[in-house]
C-alpha cells in the first residue's frame, strides 16, 4: 500500500482558523491572516474541536494518491460520501500486472496461504485468458478476487478527515482500512501537524468506547457503569 | 437480480409539483395540494424538467431492496453519493449460499464458461474452508470473486434518480448496472408513471450522444457536424 | 409559525430497522419486515443510536410545510445542507400581505416595540410603493426587514433530523429556530413516537454541555472537572 | 462588493487532469504529473467537459473571501449545498458600521432612492438604539433590511463552480449574484485561466436558452423550432 499526499490547500490550519475567526469578528479575513500567531492558531483549533464547531475545517482539502489497496477496501472507502474519488477503471483498463493483498491472518496458516495464493493467481491467469479470447475487460473482471489491488485519487476536506478517521482508526475497523487511514494521518501530520494530531479514533472524542467490546483504550459505557 | 420498491413518499408526483408551485405562488402547500388536477401535475412536471428546475424532485424518495447483484455492480452503484445505502456486510455475515453473477459474454464461450464457473466455485469452496479453519469472514472474503452476489437497501430521491438513470440507462454503461436501473425504472413507473417515464438516458435530455461512439439513438455532436 | 408534516416515508421506524438488520443478517428485507415486533423495533432503534450506526436512519424522510418564519430563520435553516428546500421566491412573488416576526425581547419594552413595528411597517409600505413605481420585486425586497415572514417546503431524512435537532433544540440556539425544531419534533412524534423522542439537544448524547455556558440540563466539562 | 481568492489547491488544472488520466491508465498519478504538457492539459480539460466527466474537477478547490454582499445574496448563495461557508454571525457580532447595497433600478428614480436610503438608515439607527437598550444583537437584527451587507468565506470545488456559474452567470439571475460570480470567475481566471474560461452560463453548454425568454446569446428551444 502506498499513500501519498499529492496536493492540499496551502496553510491548512491558518485557513481553518482565519475562516472561523472571521465569522465572530469585525475583522476581515485578510486582517486576520496577518494577526494570528502559531500559538493562537493552536488554541483556536482546539477550541473549535472542543465546542464541535467543525464547519470551518471544510475550508482545507487534501488530495491523496492511494495505490495497492484491495477492492475490499476501496469498496469500503468510497462509502464516505463527503469526499471525491477518481478510481482506476476495471472496465477500460485491462490489468497487466496482477498484484493482490494478503490478509495477515492467512499468513499464519501456511497451508491455507498456499491455497489462497494459488486460487488468486489462477483467477488472474483465467482473467488474462479471457481477455485473449475476446471477453471485454469489464466482464473478465468478474472472476477477479476482491484481493486484487486498485489505485485511486481521493480528495477529502479536514472535517471529513476528522470524521472518517474517528471511524477508521478504531481498532474494530478492518486492518487494511486502519492501515490506510494511519498512512493518511501520517501524510497530513507531515504538513499540518496540529490537525494531523487530531485525527484519532472516535473514543478519544466520546470519552468511552461505543463498540460492543473495547480494545482497551477506553472502557465501554456498560463496563463503566458496572465498575461503579 | 431482484429489485423491489419497498417504500416511497406517497403521492410522489403531487408532492414534487406542489412544492415547486408553492415557491412561485402566494398559496400555501395545503391549498395547492387540493387544487392541482392530474393534467396540471403532468404539465408542471414537464415544465420543471424542461427548464432544469430539478430541486423540487428532491422531495420524493424511493427505497429499494436490491438482491442478487455482483460486487462489481454494488461498487459502481455506491459511487452515487447523493443516496443512502445499507449493504449486507461481508465482514460480519459469513456467506452460506454462494450465488454469483455470470456475464453474458462468457455464456457464449462454453469452454471459458466452464472454467469461470469452476474458478468461482473453487474460490467459494476455499472461502468456506477458511471460515472452518478460523479465518475471520472479513479476511476470508479476499478470495471471493467480484462476481459474488450481494444485497443492499438503497434510498434515492427523484432528482438523483433522474441523474443516475441518465448515466446508467445509457447503453455504454455496463450491462449489469443497466439492467439494475431498468428494474429501478420499472418499479418507479408502477407507482409514479409520469416520473418513471422521465427516467431516461442522458442523450434524450441533451439531444445528442456525448459518448465516444453512439449506440444509434442519437448521433454524436461530431457526426452531426460532419453530416452537414 | 405553522409547521405541518405534509408527507413522509410510511412506517419510518420499521424501515430504518429493517434496513439496518438486513445488513447484518442473511434474511431479506421482506422477511425482516414481517418478523420484527414493536418491542424489537424499539430495541434496535436504541441500539443503532447507542452505537452511532446512523446511516440506516437515512432511509426515512419527512417533508414539512413551514410558514410564518422570519428570513432570519430561513437563512439559518438552509445552512443544513443535507436536506431539500423549496422556498417561496421573493424574486418572482410580490408580497401582498406583510406578515413579520417580533422577537419576544422587544415585546417587553413597549417603547422600542412601537418603534420596531413602525419601522417594519414603513419598510413594507415603501416596498409596495416601489412595486407600483415599477421597481422589480427582486429589487424592492432589499428594503424588507429580515423579520419579514417567508414559507418553504423542507424534506429532511431522520439522520439529519437527529443532527439538526441536536444543534437547534439546544437552548443556546436562537429562540425562533428552537421553536421551529420543537414543532418539527412534535410533528415527527405524531407519526413516529420512538424516533421523535430521540430528537434531543446534543447534550443528551454527549453527557455534557459543550457550549461556553450551560443552560442547566447538563454541566460543561470544565465545571464537571472543577466539581471533583 | 469585494471578492478575493484567498487560497486554492495549487496547480488546479494539472491536478484535475492527472486524476482523470490515472483512472484510465496504468500509470501512477506521480508519473502522469510529470508527463503532461500544457497542451495536453488543455485538451484533456476540454475532453472531460465535452463528455460530461465532471467528477475529476472535484479535486481542485477554491476559497474566497466575499465582503460587501447583501443578505439577499448571501441567502441565495448558501443554497448551493456542495460548498462550504463560514458567514459572519449577526447573532454574536453587533454591527458597528452599517453598509448596505442599493439596487441600480432604484438609483434611477431619485425620489424613491432617497426614501430607500432613509428607510435603511433609520432601520440601522433603530438597531443601534435597541442594542443600547439591551436587546441582544440576535434579536435587534430583525429590523435590519435585507440590503445590509455581510461577509463570508466560501470554499467551492471546480465542479461545483462550473455548475454554480452555469446558473448564476445567466443574465436571468439577479444582478447582484451575477456580479458576485463574475468576480469569482475573474479570480479563478487569474490562477487557472483555462478552467476560468469554462465558467460560463448554462446556455453555452446546452446550445440553447432554457429560460422563459432569452437574453439574446442563444435562442430558446421554442423559438428555434418556430424559426424552422
Amino acid at each position: 500500500m502506498q499513500v501519498s499526499l499529492i496536493n492540499y490547500t496551502p496553510n491548512p490550519e491558518l485557513t481553518i482558523v482565519a475562516a472561523a475567526r472571521s465569522s465572530a469578528s469585525q475583522s476581515t479575513i485578510e486582517e486576520l491572516r496577518h494577526k494570528l500567531s502559531p500559538r493562537q492558531i493552536n488554541d483556536l483549533l482546539k477550541q473549535l474541536l472542543d465546542s464541535g464547531h467543525l464547519s470551518p475545517f471544510e475550508h482545507a482539502s487534501f488530495t491523496f494518491s492511494i495505490e495497492g489497496i484491495s477492492r475490499v477496501t476501496s469498496h469500503q472507502l468510497v462509502r464516505h460520501r463527503l469526499a471525491s474519488y477518481t478510481q482506476q477503471s476495471q472496465r477500460y483498463v485491462p490489468l497487466k500486472e496482477h498484484h493482490y493483498v494478503t490478509p495477515p491472518t492467512m499468513s499464519r496458516q501456511t497451508d491455507l496461504l498456499a491455497k489462497y495464493q494459488r486460487a488468486v493467481e489462477n483467477a488472474h491467469e483465467l482473467y488474462s485468458q479471457m481477455l485473449e479470447a475476446g471477453i471485454p475487460a469489464e466482464d473478465a473482471r468478474y472472476v477477479l478476487p476482491q484481493a486484487t489491488e486498485t489505485q485511486l485519487v481521493m480528495t477529502m476536506n479536514a472535517r471529513e478527515l476528522l470524521h472518517a478517521c474517528s471511524l477508521r482508526l478504531c481498532l474494530r475497523a478492518q486492518w487494511e482500512i486502519v492501515e490506510l487511514f494511519e498512512r493518511i494521518k501520517a501524510e497530513v501530520e507531515r504538513v499540518a501537524p496540529r490537525l494531523g494530531a487530531e485525527l484519532k479514533p472516535k473514543c478519544y472524542r466520546l470519552g468511552h468506547c461505543d463498540e460492543p467490546e473495547s480494545c482497551g483504550i477506553f472502557p465501554t459505557l456498560k463496563s463503566k457503569v458496572e465498575a461503579k
